[in-house]
């Protein structure tokens, strides 16, 4: 005869006699964190749902399984608590309180410090329906741990001296543990504090962190219908066609909360045109085929048709989108993806408001046009960005003043998806005094600006989505491809308003310096500043851009670079000629990309879908940056670097002079699906017995994208985590239209689910399709 | 023991023996028509060949099975004999003779009478080897013939007599029949004078008439290897982007003969624009999928990707081709194509040399542009091409001449590949007194021109690649996707120039007239004509246009239309408003192309692929075409007239006022995969009772393009003989962007080997792919 169903003592004296046999392994004595999960039943929107809830902060574990011992050392530094990397649930001790329901929706991941020993609580409660309280197996993927029952509500102060740290059971991978809970009418029962050391696992992997989540959270899964289509627009007082998003340019926002699920339903409304959209700064791990990058993660979409990219956003931070096939990014198609911290989560710094700011530049020549001068014999740069004419004279704000009323609500308090099209400044920034906003420039399309907000300071806090160590500066360099976060207090005398300026730099500037007011309320908007605009250092000043760069370093406690390197590429960075054509290629091969996605031809090992040899690791020792090419001839290529799974990779950019005399250009590199650690920047050639030695493996900051400076190397470091094909590359859209990229794969063979449609052109499509007989 | 291999009288003794039982059908007396071809053996380029060659016109069948006998009646009327259809091989008694050898290759269709009588004499010869004579069974498919073998060379006067009208062997369809001849070293042998009646098919079928031709002749493949891409060019003196294909616009021109197979393997180098080119004229028997319509009959070919089309040239005639996505036709994708007569054939009229022009519109406006300004709301006309600024006054010649200079080679005495683009002539037409050139005018772009050549009569002999009625003109109308031929004499005084222009009619003209030069040579090409250019009639003056079209009428022994329709399909052509946009509908309904191609949905059944409702087949009976539309508001729609196999169809195109009071606009109706017959044309509304009768039944021209009036009506007949799926539209092509256009269907299941790459997109490719497990 059965103890009766509900007869939990049974249980729980049946539970707490599994003990380990005598010489088992024995937990550590002190954890180094402590996760407590609150076990609730919610209701979320209408539907009853389980929710994992905590008192303090709680993290997921994100799991990547790893033999290798020297490299498990390696990312003992590399991965330590960052606050931007967890999630913290909701501390709903009442199952709809004050919480909005829908908010709870959510599925973060917690980021371990590898090998740290980790308490995880269990902590039961009563279910949604009184005096109710249910019994949950918990079963954890890939680690043992170590098992210990509580009743009641578990208090640190008393419960961690009765935690049995001697002889509790300590599982196998692979099988399941049941931990009971039982109905405490006073209050919850303690159900576990399992200690356990993440010692198996180098990252935290993926896939397995999604069947975690699944169990215990329910992310929420932010859903946006999106049409692509030409539409007529003036962005800079001249009417153009632009490549818009729901009729609107730029595109429409994204916002989103760290570990959301995005899925964005994109139809191609173009007639002739395929699209594709790239997430910029989103890692797309466990989803390579949603990276948006026609010819390596997915064939282009074709005009009517649907794709959907579904992908999580486990990242905080401050991103954008746009096209990456030929020159729609120069199109105009863009937009902002603002991913904001977990909910009950903050940014370590105070605010008082959010504005984002989207800086790209402006062409009057049609992105088509553009595109066929850059392919053209002889070359012809398609130029500075135009500015409009007769209706703007540099420095005259009479002449702003109207274009910005008429194109954009004046004295709205916000920048959100405002344009500085032209570097002319089409909003106003408006803030009470002492109103310190939280501000985010993004940039997408040439080289360098400058922006400085005149008179006041600026406190650089985030780059790329990583927290950086915060550093006050006057002005802002900011390169094609990135983002940063800054704050400033308006704290100048309240009855001025005050210049913004956005200028070129890095290439002779014939596109005149942007302005815009920031606005002190209730001054009014018109009120000129009495001083003359902010003067830019010289363009060609490099040295103001290197010290912005170098001063941009890691925030305490962000993770640290492995100390050795699995591989080191060397990428020289020329401009040449292939067949008359003028090109840039890296170690002398011009990437031209394939009709077929890599990551399908590499996935189905197809053969002749892209260049079988393998491109060049380095280049010859002797070749000489300082001057032109002695040969400017170089190849064609499409062929990949494959790097081995989770292995150390160091690149090092290295400039050199262009084919122009006495010209070396910057680059802002940009990496897909990881973060690199920018180890350093250096003169002339990079010298392993020199330079080495100076990399900084302290605190170097993490990005998704680096300069390399006129005759100078960059060196970078980042672990090949992430199955997939990944796109590294000059962000500046023409240079990567004239071969300036590479391309990265890793794991392709561990990768799932690609959808079809992804791979429905060139040879996947052959390889997939089979005719009817 | 056998006999001998070569004891021929043995074979030939059983072979005569074979006689039809009594009471079997017997041969008709007469025959209409007698075939001889001569089986020899030839040396062609390098490899040794059989042909077959003939002492008279010879022609093989082209055979359509039908069991319709009511058909089959009507379609007796329909396919007389008409020289255009036919192909004659190479008299080649000498095998190795005086002809280049490269010509015999060939493979023609040999067009019969329905139920004619046809004598096929197979003459066996000696082969390349001196004395040497083989045997050679040859089998007819799907009909019976009855058999009589002779020795030495067919003498009609001679062996007439001798043939075996009376008991003959007949044959079963699907047995093969021996014929065997062997060697006479005086000469040749008689094999065989079979005498059939084409009375179990209605058309031949054309994928018989293949096979057929595969067992005797070698038609000769034409490759093409093209790469189309964007690429500056200044049409007019100022620069643009043009779509080019192999660096030249227009493109390369296709030259061929009446049995060829033309393959292109086209490949996209444009950067996001897919592509496809369509063979306008050339009707696609057996390779529908190559018609090159995006949408109808393949999915584009993405960038980077090659597509191969293949398909025959049955007919000799003057045909185009251009892009048929999107507006690239308007962006400068067409070119030639040109089906000479076969080898050996002659045109029925009498020139000294050949030209060709390609007529065609040019905007500065790049053709993406027109593309957003046609789908803009409120609605944005493209407007008329432009004219180049400064550099070209109206009539002054003194601005022309240079341009003309500079982009053309003066004085050639050719306009092949000659663009007229802007209406400005850009080339000299030079000519010997008394030389009459035989000139192909094709025009590709919007409404209509007038071409006249300045005191010289346009003879037109052909339209669309069908005989006419030959007619004498001053000017030629010539609309939108049609071509004409014609011939002059230059007969004029010789020490003078004359002026050859080209205008806008039936639309308001902004754009100033064109000019070139018709120059006699040895007289100066700088000579300018003394009288002033020629004047256009008015724009409006319908009437003079109305005149030239019912001038056309199709050339004594042309194919008649059947008596009787089985089905009759009437389009009201409106100008409606849909969400605001404005748009061009049939019966109110506005095509919208979707994503998977017809051909494949069709053929697949797929759900979902387009509409399922059948679009009207009519419109309100009290419709007033005479004033706007009252209710403007029409439907967007991509539903398809499935047409019965081998039915005749009747189109009547209605025209109406468009959205503007006392506005009705002419519309060119191309149609694809046929020749229709124009029955007629008539003012208002089409009235059965009073206009049935009215129908021209007796000679009406064979057309692909067919054009309707203001307020008027056009009425269509063709047979639904070809199976695939064939787009029916107004030839401008903003008002096919618009929506102005159907989509007809016929056979689609008897549709063989559509590769699968034409099929790579939509809910096809979905269908088609299968995903690794």
């Amino acid at each position: 005869m059965s103890p009766l169903w509900n007869d939990y003592n049974q249980s729980k004296a049946f539970s707490k006699s599994v003990l380990s046999l005598m010489g088992s392994s024995k937990p550590p004595a002190n954890h180094d964190r402590r996760i407590i999960l609150l076990n609730t039943q919610n209701r979320i929107d209408r539907p009853i749902k389980w929710g994992l809830s905590t008192m303090f902060q709680s993290y997921f574990l994100r799991l990547h399984s790893k033999e290798q011992s020297s490299i498990l050392e390696r990312v003992r530094m590399t991965t330590p608590f960052h606050p931007r990397h967890t999630h913290k649930t909701i501390i709903s001790g009442a199952p709809e309180g004050g919480h909005k329901t829908v908010i709870s929706w959510h599925g973060g991941v917690y980021m371990l410090h590898m090998n740290a020993t980790i308490d995880v609580i269990l902590q039961n409660a009563n279910a949604l329906n009184d005096k109710f309280s249910e019994i949950h197996p918990w079963h954890f993927h890939d680690h043992d741990w170590l098992l210990a029952y509580r009743e009641g509500k578990f208090e640190p102060q008393k419960d961690e001296a009765k935690l049995n740290l001697k002889n509790q059971p300590r599982g196998t991978r692979g099988l399941s543990f049941h931990m009971f809970g039982y109905l405490d009418i006073k209050g919850c029962v303690v159900l576990m504090g399992p200690r356990t050391k993440a010692s198996k696992a180098l990252v935290l992997r993926f896939s397995l962190s999604i069947l975690f989540l699944e169990l215990g959270l329910a992310s929420r899964v932010r859903h946006f219908k999106w049409e692509t289509e030409y539409m007529f627009w003036s962005p800079d007082c001249i009417e153009n066609v632009v490549l818009g998003i729901n009729g609107q340019f730029p595109g429409p926002t994204i916002r989103a909360r760290a570990g959301d699920t995005i899925v964005v339903d994109l139809t191609n409304k173009l007639h002739t045109e395929g699209v594709v959209i790239h997430w910029h700064g989103i890692r797309q791990f466990g989803s390579p085929w949603a990276d948006g990058t026609a010819s390596i993660s997915q064939c282009a979409i074709n005009p009517g048709e649907t794709f959907e990219y579904r992908f999580k956003v486990d990242k905080a931070g401050t991103y954008f989108y746009h096209g990456h096939l030929g020159m729609q990014r120069s199109a105009g198609l863009y937009g902002l993806l603002i991913v904001d911290v977990a909910e009950g989560e903050k940014e370590p710094f105070h605010y008082d408001g959010e504005y984002d700011l989207l800086l790209s530049d402006w062409w009057h020549q049609s992105s088509q046009k553009q595109e066929v001068s850059l392919s053209s014999k002889p070359f012809r740069w398609i130029g500075e960005p135009q500015t409009p004419p007769q209706k703007y004279q540099r420095g005259s704000l009479q002449s702003l003043l109207p274009y910005c009323t008429k194109k954009f609500n004046v004295l709205t308090s916000k920048f959100v998806a405002c344009n500085i099209s032209e570097r002319i400044s089409i909003c106003f920034a408006s803030f009470k005094e002492n109103f310190m906003p939280y501000i985010h420039p993004h940039y997408l399309t040439t080289t360098l600006l400058l922006l400085p907000f005149q008179d006041h300071k600026l406190l650089v806090v985030e780059a790329d989505g990583n927290y950086v160590q915060p550093f006050l500066v006057d002005d802002l360099d900011i390169y094609s491809g990135e983002s940063y976060s800054v704050l400033l207090t308006t704290n100048q005398d309240p009855t001025k308003n005050y210049y913004v300026s956005v200028s070129v730099r890095g290439r002779k500037p014939n596109t005149p310096q942007g302005l815009t007011i920031l606005n002190y309320v209730p001054t009014s908007a018109s009120v000129l500043p009495t001083s003359p605009p902010p003067i830019s250092p010289l363009w060609n000043d490099y040295n103001h851009s290197k010290a912005f760069s170098k001063t941009v370093l890691s925030l305490m406690g962000s993770p640290k670079p492995p100390v050795n390197h699995d591989r080191r590429i060397f990428l020289l960075n020329t401009q040449n000629k292939i067949e008359g054509y003028t090109k840039w290629a890296l170690n002398n091969v011009s990437l031209v990309l394939p009709p077929t996605p890599y990551l399908g031809a590499i996935k189905y090992r197809l053969k002749g879908a892209y260049d079988n040899s393998i491109p060049p690791e380095t280049f010859p020792g002797d070749y000489n940056i300082m001057v032109p090419p002695t040969n400017p001839n170089s190849t064609y290529g499409n062929g990949i670097y494959m790097l081995g799974m989770n292995t150390i990779v160091d690149v090092i950019l290295q400039n050199a002079n262009a084919l122009d005399e006495n010209t070396s250009e910057i680059h802002p590199w940009h990496l897909h699906g990881h973060d690199f650690w920018v180890l350093g920047y250096g003169e002339g050639k990079f010298d392993p017995q020199k330079d080495d030695a100076k990399l900084n493996l302290k605190n170097p900051p993490l990005r998704n994208t680096a300069i390399i400076f006129p005759y100078g190397w960059t060196a970078l470091r980042f672990m090949a985590d992430n199955p997939g094909v990944w796109a590294f590359h000059c962000h500046i859209e023409p240079h990567l239209h004239m071969g300036m990229g590479v391309i990265f794969a890793e794991g392709v063979e561990h990768v799932k689910n690609i959808p079809d449609h992804a791979l429905a052109c060139g040879l996947t499509a052959k390889f997939l399709m089979k005719q009817e007989p």
